[in-house]
């Protein structure tokens, strides 16, 4: 029996991803397929790594994604710079601090974890400190960790890396394009991010870039692939990098004019973030952000209008997931059924120990948009209603749409 | 300065892949984005797995594709299975058996590779006679090896592996969907393919499947990633995994009913994944085998008639690739690229000791189709006698025009 055609429902999407994506992204990637060492392609990943470079706010000449969803792009760092028995730190603030360590372990690391309650962030100089005790060759840590909806200032942790000689490694997957990222300023020397947030592309890339302080490493690391040019077994290198697909060494030389073939570039995948790029630069980053702050400031009124309230540490809430404590007594897990079953909207639940404790609502990317929040908040009052919740009837959306409209007049 | 609108340029895609895709393909990687938990999603993961077992002719369970260029799929069994000092047996006819070496090495694999001349395969008792030798844990090769354009009989190996009770891991990037593969018939016990080549749909994923006896040494491996129940460090598996992203005890959690968190699943290209395999199976496999011998035969023919001479050991030919020699004092790079600039039309090179001796023309999913071949002889001819090789002019595609006309005749 053969599979039906491919039907895809009508869906709001309003989780920390994947989200929503652009039309003009989806016709972008239903262009027809080029050869990956055509002419017309090899400019288009030239183009795109100058595109990337802007958007991640670096003039580092390597930037360009991993081919793998975001935790590809994680590993391919953390592989290429951790060696067996390097110290890293980790402040880990949520599960994505988790995620760090887990993959940092496998590298091999002597890892140092320090934790903060989950829905706060680190003082940075509780960081510096233990920078001082631990002398790590890297500092990993998330910028923004969506399973707690935080977001960790970064740089004065960047600057004292720099002056303690440490590299500071960031998973930015949550913020790059929907808050401000400033790889370079902030002493970033490596930083990872995906396609599936606020670039709003669909999953399957990771964008990441480095400074030279990380390709010496990779230099020194490097091995050539047998096959190539010799099938004979070549001196070993003993610091060679572990994996092969995720050898950033391997990928900047496929992604150099030598164009050493690696893997085949994901065609179709990167005409949608070539669009991508170009509709986030054509809106202006600091448009962008400026949107995000105002869907997100509307959100939260909306929420709070309602008679919910908001989980964690107000002053470093990440602007692209609002976290919601779930009222007592409520199924957190049957009011996002009946939202996405009745009214095709989707809001996220959290993982380990917030899991039933709080609903992460996203706005990211395209979903980041006035509509988005108006439906959601209207439905999400509706279910709540239908869960004999106890709620300020109507209040909610009149929040919101006093957000939209202030603001409106504000720029008239 | 804003970079420009994506302009991709039509191309007829001769190689051994990526290759052209069918416009019912892109179609539906058009559509919108869904979320990763939504049921409408992971039911279309479960038909993705149901579809993926007819095309790769097993009734293994797990059958599912790594998020990742076909490497990273090959990677993903290899690191999976291969623990530090493990015996692997890699016969060797090609490049890609070269790339099996690379990653085996990676993986710390104690490695015996044995090879054959490039252009022919191995006898199978060379390799049942060496595995009695070395007993190794696994064999790993390649079905197809398109840098040389053979393929090699598999199914006394695998009998011979069977009886040895040494695990079979073989990449058929190369062939499945192409030509037959037959998993369960074999004896494989885990092969690999990608979707770039005969399954026709965009570079970026990895299609694999394994059975129980790889299934067991995974589950003797796992381990639980942290931060998804409790943040603490917990007991370490000592023959843990290597990669997180590529660890297929935590893919296979993902893919099951479980739905344990891992990666994003690339929502666009699963779709793009489920429509490719419905395509095929709706042609039927045996059909599309019989297409591919086709328009094999009908590109031989018509390459022998033009008086051009074809590369390596013919009774071993893999039928989606063709490899040409380069006549004598011929420049193959300029006629491969006036054959793009000037026709549109893109031909293959050849890596290490080929390069520049041969051109391989790949006849692979939508670009295996008479048009294709047709016009692919009549401009290889034109480019050939600008570059003032003496042809038999005019006689290339009128071979091959027997070919696909006697075919009609046979089958009235």
């Amino acid at each position: 029996m053969l599979a039906n055609r491919l039907q895809v429902p009508a869906r709001t999407i309003m989780t920390p991803g994947p989200v929503e994506v652009d039309p003009r992204v989806l016709q972008a990637m239903s262009s027809s397929i080029l050869g990956q060492f055509d002419p017309s392609f090899t400019s288009l990943m030239n183009e795109t790594m100058v595109q990337l470079r802007k958007v991640l706010q670096t003039e580092n000449h390597w930037a360009f994604p991993v081919d793998g969803t975001s935790r590809a792009g994680i590993e391919a760092m953390l592989c290429s710079v951790i060696e067996e028995g390097d110290k890293v730190l980790i402040p880990s603030f949520g599960r994505f601090g988790g995620l760090l360590t887990e993959i940092a372990e496998r590298c091999g690391a002597q890892i140092h974890l320090i934790h903060c309650e989950w829905g706060s962030v680190f003082d940075p100089q509780v960081i510096i400190e233990e920078m001082k005790k631990v002398r790590p060759k890297v500092v990993a840590m998330v910028h923004g960790d969506t399973s707690t909806g935080r977001m960790q200032p970064l740089e004065e942790i960047g600057k004292a890396c720099r002056e303690q000689d440490v590299l500071l490694i960031v998973d930015a997957v949550a913020t790059v394009a929907g808050a401000d990222v400033r790889t370079d300023e902030w002493n970033i020397d490596g930083l990872i991010t995906g396609t599936q947030k606020c670039l709003s592309v669909p999953a399957g890339m990771a964008p990441l870039t480095y400074n030279d302080r990380i390709e010496a490493i990779l230099q020194e690391r490097k091995s050539i692939e047998k096959g190539l040019v010799s099938d004979s077994i070549s001196a070993n290198n003993s610091r060679k990098i572990r994996s092969n697909y995720l050898d950033l060494s391997q990928l900047q030389d496929y992604w150099s004019p030598a164009r050493l073939n690696h893997h085949t570039e994901a065609t179709t995948m990167l005409y949608g973030l070539y669009e991508g790029l170009r509709l986030i630069l054509e809106e202006g980053l600091e448009e962008r952000f400026e949107r995000h702050r105002l869907n997100e400031r509307a959100l939260v009124k909306g929420i709070e209008a309602m008679g919910l309230s908001l989980f964690g540490d107000a002053e470093h809430k990440l602007p692209t997931v609002t976290c919601v404590n779930i009222p007592e007594g409520v199924d957190g897990d049957s009011v996002r059924s009946m939202l996405l079953d009745e009214f095709g909207i989707e809001i996220a639940s959290s993982f380990g120990p917030l899991h039933g404790k709080i609903w992460r609502i996203g706005t990211m990317g395209y979903s980041c948009q006035q509509r988005n929040v108006l439906l959601t908040l209207a439905s999400l009052e509706a279910v709540l209603l239908r869960h004999k919740v106890k709620l300020h009837v109507g209040e909610g959306v009149q929040a919101a749409l006093d957000v939209y409209q202030n603001k409106e007049r504000l720029s008239l």
